[in-house]
C-alpha cells in the first residue's frame, strides 16, 4: 500500500487527490497538510469528504508529516514546493509538485515561466531541477519509473502537448509555428474566489486573456522541441468559458507537403497505440468535453486538409483531471510500479 | 455476481445504472435491451462509456434476454414495465421498474397518479400490485428482501418521504397538511429536447409548473399516511431551476404544541441512526446540493421554530441517484442480500 | 429634466440606474459618487458603459456634490445612507436609500433588521425615520408623492409583498402564518466576489441559507400587516440557484372557508387593475422568470384549492430591476410627478 | 416613420428584430408573418413581447402583406427568401434576408455554401443575385444606400470578416492563409430544441462541430478577398461553448516582415475611423462578451507579436445583434438615410 500525503490539501488539487485516493486500491491517504484549519478535519474544508475522511489538517511543521508516507503531493501555489522538497527526499519520500517549481530542468526555462506569474527567476532549489521529471506519463513514463522529483503537468500544457507531439515525433510538421488556441472552463483558475470568476460576472461571458504572454508556453515549447528534435514556435492564446470543468484546446500546424490524412493517422496511432488515456478520432466524429468530464482521458480530434496542408488537432482533457490530480495518479503509478490505471478508470459521469 | 440487465439503457437512468454497476463489486451488467439501435454498442448511444461496455444493444423481443440474468432494471417511460414485468418474473428473474407502473398496491392510487400523467387508469398487470414494492429501503428494507418486483420510487417523492417520515412516524405533526415546495435541475425531466430545456431558454430561467397537479403528490401522500398511520394532505409545488442534477425540497409542517427542537432532532436520529444513506444538519449548518452531486445521500437540515410551532425541513438529494439509479442500486442490495452500499460508496466529485 | 447623483456607482445597484437613466426622456446623470477609483471615469468600473458615461468619479465629500442634483441615489451597503441624508435633504435634495437605513418608520423595527445583518439597532439618523417612505408604489403611491426620504424596498421583500398584499388587503386570509418559499439568481448577494458564489462552486448547486433568520422577513411581515390591518407571521425561507437574474417567490395561505378562486382572481384584479408593472395569471398559464429578466414586472401566478381552502402565489421579478434599481426610478417618477414607466417601458431581452 | 413586416416572427432573428424595433423612433412594426399560429397575437409564441405587441400572425399568402409596409425583414431558414423576395421587389417593398439566400452575387459561391448546409446548389432567384448587397455596412454602406436586396451576414462571418478586413485592406498581410477559431453560444443554433442543445447535455461541455467545413467559410473567404484585392484562404473552426449570446472568434494571420504593432493598430483606426459599432482595444485591455452582450457592439483586440510577425485579432459580438438582428436594422437605417444607430443605441445590460 503506497501512503499517501498531501499539501495544500483544501483547493482543487488537493481535493481532487482525496477524490480519487478513495478508489485506489494500493494507495491510501495518511495525512493532510495545510497553513489553514489546523487540527480540524478536512472534511471541513471540504464538505462532500466528511463521510470519507476524518484526518485532521496537519502543520507544514509537523513533525509527523516526515512518518507514514511514501510520496507526498505537494497541491500549493508556485514557491511552496521548492522549498519544501529537499526536506522529504531527504527522507527517501518521493515528491510530487503540482505548481511550476519543477517543470523544468533548466534554471533559465524556469525564469521565463516565473517571469509571466510575477516571481522573480531565481529559484530556491536549483541544485534539485536536474534531477526533476515533467510528470506526462505518456512522453516521460522511462524516467518517471526512477526519480523522487516530478513537476505535475500544466493543464493547458499537457492538452497541447499530447495534441502535438506525435507530428513533432514523426516529424510531420513543416512550418516551426504552432498555434495553441485554448478554452478552459472557471475551475482551471482555482478555488478562490475573484472578480472575473464571480457567478454574475461569469454566467454567461466568455473572454481571452493573458495575450501578452501565458506561463504555459515554456513547458509546451520545451516538451514539443525535445519530441520533435527541433525548435518549435508558440503561439498560445488562453481562453475562458463558462463552464467549471474542461480544456478543449484547438491546435493548428503546417504539415510538409506530400503528407496525407491517413499518415498523420498512422503516426497518431503508432505513437499512443498502447497508452491507456488516449483516444483518437476522425473530424467525422462528434466529440464533446463531456464525455471526458472527471475522468483522467484525452481524446483527440485529427483533421488534415490536404490542399492546404494544415493539420487540426483538437484536443480535449478535464483541466482537474488529466490536467492536474489524474495525470498525478498516474505518475505516481508509474513511480511505484503499480498498473497505470489503478485509481483512474473510471468513466464519466453523465450528464 | 449478481447479473443484471437494463431495459430502456441510453436514457439518463439507464445510463446512472451502467456507471454504478461498473463500480459494483458483486454485480456486473450482461444485457442491454432497447427499442432503437439494436444490434450497435451502448456506447453508441452514450459515448462516455464506449471505452468501459461493449455490449450490443438486444431487441425488446430477444428471446436471450431472459437468460444469464438476476435482475433486470425496466429504466422506460411510464407503461412500459407492466406489460413487461410478468415475463421477467415467471422465469424467476427480478424486476425494478422505474416509472410509476409499480408504486402502488392499490388500483385507485394508481389510477390517480396516471390521470396527472395524461393515461387512462386502467393498469395492464394489475394482478400484480399487491405484490410490488415501493423501493425505498428506507421505509420497505424488510419487503424489499422478500419481493421480485419494486417500484422504484419517484424523485421529488424521494426527498419529500425522506424528509418528513420521521415526523409522522413520532407522531410530532399536528396539522394534516405539508406543503412540499421542491425545486430540481433539469435533468429530472430526462434526455429527451423540448423547448422549455433547450439551454437558451433554461440558462437563466426558472419556473413552476404542473400547478394543477404533479403526480408524484400520490406516493408522497400514500407513504406519508403509512408511516404516520393517519391521513396527510400534501401541497405540492414542484419548480425547475437552471442546473443539471439536484433536489432542493423545502417542506413545512406544523408540530404539536410543546415540541421542542430537541425532541424534533432526536426523532430524526432515531429514525435515520444506522441509515448509510441519511445525514442530519441544523440550521446552523451550510448545506448545498453539491455536497451530494452523483451520489446516493439525502441531506436533511432541520429547523424547528418553537415561537410558531412550525417545523422546517430541507431535503437534499441527487435527482438522478438517490432519485433515481443510486436508489435502485441500493434496493438490489438489498433483495439480493449484498452490503446495501455496494456500488455506491462514493463521494461527490467537487466541484 | 430630472437631475440625479448616484453613491455607489460601480455596484450592481448603481449599474442598473446608470442603464435606466440612458432610456429616461425626462432625467439625467449629473454625478456619480464612490470612494473607490475617484476621479477616474465610470466606465472604468464598469467597462460596458464608457461610451455612454464619462463622467469622472467624484469623492463623497466632494462639495460639487450638492449642486446641479435633484434627487440622489444611495446605492450602497447598510449604515451608509443613514450618515448622508440629511446634508442631502437639507439642501433641498431628494434622497433614495438602496439598504434597509430607512425602510422602517419606527426604530424597533430597524433593531430587529440590524440585528439579522450584524449590525447594533441603533440609528444614525433616528430623527428621518418618521418621514421615510417605503419605496413601493404600488402601496404607497401617495405617500411617495410629497416625500423627500425613500427607502428602497429589498427585492426578496418586493417579490412576497407584491403576492400577498391583495389577499390580506381583501381579508382572504384565515390563518396569521404565510409561507414565503423564495429563491433567487446570485446577482441578489452583489458584486463582490467570495467562495459561495465562485462559479465552479454555483454552477450545479442550490442551497437555502440564512434558516435562522433573514432580514427581510421584517418588511415583509409590516408592510402585510399595514395592508391586512393585523398581525401577520411570516415563514420566510431564502435560497439561492444557479442563475444571474431572477427571483421566483412561492407564497402559501391558508383563505377563508368558501372563498373561491374567482373571489381571489377578482381581488387580486381589483387590487393591480391600473398597476403598469404588474400582470396577473391563472395555474393553467406557463410562466418564467425569463419573461421579466430585465424588466419592472411582476408577474403573479394564482392558484386557489378550494378543497383544502389553501391559496398559493408564485411571483416572478428581475431581482435587479422591479427587486432593486427598477422600483427606485419608478418611486422616482412617482416623487417628480413625470409618467410612472418613463424610463422603465421595455420588455426583455430574450433569450 | 418605415413601416416594417417580419416573416418568421417566432424565432430568434424575428423576436430581436421585434425587440430592437420597440425603441427605434423611426420604424415600427405593422405585420408579423409566420407559417404556424396564424390568427393569433405575436405575443403567444414571445411571451415577454405580449404587453408590447397585439399585432395578429397572418399567413404567408395573405394578401394583406404586401400593404401598408416599407421593409420585410425574413427571417426564415435557408431557402425561403429566395421563393419571396421578388414579390415584395416587384410592389417597391425592400427585403432583408437574414439565411444564405443573397449573401453571394455568384451562382457558384452560393452553390459552395449550399452545399455545405445539404442543399442542392440550385437558387430559385438566380437572377436576383446580382443586384443583392451583403449587409455588412462597415463594408458595403454606399450600395446599401441604393439597394433594395439585402443579404444579412452570418454571425461567425461577420465577426471574422469585422476582425480581418482592415489588415487586408492595408496590405499587411504576407501569407493567404488566415485561421478563424471561433467559438459560440447556443443561440446562433437557434429556437428549435435538439440533443446537443439540450441544457444537461450543455451546461458544461464545449465541442468543435463542422470540421468537414462550415458553410460561413465562403462568406469570409469572399468579403476579405475583395477587400484584399487578393485570394485569401480560410481555415475555420467553428465551436460552441455553454453559454447563451456571444461570438468570439480569435483569428492568426502573419503580417509581412517589417509591420510593426503600430502601423497595425494605425491601420484599424483609420479603417473604422468612424464607425459608430467598432471599438478597438490592445492586448493589455481587459475585453469579455459581456461588455457587448445584447448590443450590436463588435470589439477587437489586437495584438502583434513583431518576433514572429505574428497578428492576433479577438472579435467579440453578439450573436444574435451584430450577428443578426442588430446588423440588419443597421442596414435598413442605411437604406432609409435614417441615423445609422437608430434603435441600436443602448449599452448591455449587466450582469
Amino acid at each position: 500500500m503506497i501512503k499517501v500525503k498531501i499539501i495544500g490539501a483544501g483547493g482543487y488539487g488537493g481535493c481532487g487527490l482525496l477524490e480519487l485516493l478513495l478508489r485506489h486500491p494500493q494507495a491510501q491517504v495518511t495525512g493532510v497538510i495545510d497553513i489553514a484549519d489546523v487540527g480540524k478535519p478536512i472534511g471541513t474544508l471540504l464538505p462532500h469528504l466528511k463521510d470519507y475522511y476524518t484526518l485532521p489538517i496537519c502543520a507544514p511543521d509537523d513533525p509527523s508529516n516526515f512518518t507514514d508516507v511514501d510520496v507526498v503531493f505537494c497541491a500549493t501555489p508556485d514557491g511552496v514546493g521548492m522549498t519544501l522538497a529537499q526536506k522529504f527526499l531527504d527522507k527517501g519520500i518521493k515528491f510530487i509538485d503540482f505548481s511550476g517549481d519543477f517543470r523544468f530542468n533548466n534554471p533559465a526555462d524556469y525564469a521565463g515561466y516565473a517571469s509571466r506569474i510575477g516571481r522573480d527567476g531565481s529559484h530556491a532549489s536549483r541544485h534539485l531541477l536536474d534531477s526533476a521529471v515533467y510528470g506526462l506519463a505518456e512522453l516521460h513514463r522511462q524516467e518517471l519509473k526512477t526519480t523522487s522529483l516530478v513537476g505535475n503537468p500544466g493543464c493547458f500544457a499537457t492538452s497541447c502537448i499530447l495534441g502535438m507531439a506525435p507530428a513533432l515525433k514523426h516529424r510531420l510538421i513543416d512550418s516551426p509555428t504552432i498555434i495553441c488556441d485554448c478554452k478552459t472552463g472557471v475551475s482551471g483558475a482555482g478555488k478562490k474566489p475573484s472578480p472575473g470568476f464571480h457567478y454574475p460576472a461569469r454566467y454567461d461571458s466568455m473572454n481571452a486573456y493573458k495575450l501578452t504572454g501565458h506561463q504555459h508556453v515554456f513547458e509546451i515549447k520545451r516538451e514539443l522541441s525535445i519530441v520533435g528534435e527541433t525548435d518549435v514556435n508558440i503561439v498560445f492564446t488562453p481562453q475562458v468559458v463558462p463552464m467549471c470543468r474542461g480544456i478543449l484546446s484547438t491546435l493548428y500546424a503546417t504539415v510538409k507537403q506530400g503528407i496525407t490524412a491517413e499518415t498523420v493517422m498512422d503516426a497518431y496511432s503508432n505513437f499512443y497505440q498502447d497508452e491507456p488515456f488516449i483516444r483518437l478520432f476522425s473530424s467525422n466524429d462528434t466529440v464533446m468535453t463531456s464525455s471526458i468530464r472527471g475522468t483522467n482521458f484525452c481524446y483527440l480530434t485529427i483533421k488534415v486538409d490536404e490542399s492546404c496542408s494544415s493539420l487540426l488537432v483538437v484536443s480535449h482533457i478535464d483541466n482537474l483531471m488529466k490536467g492536474q490530480a489524474g495525470s498525478a495518479i498516474q505518475a505516481m503509478n508509474v513511480m511505484f510500479d503499480v498498473p497505470e490505471t489503478q485509481g483512474l478508470n473510471l468513466p464519466a459521469q453523465y450528464p
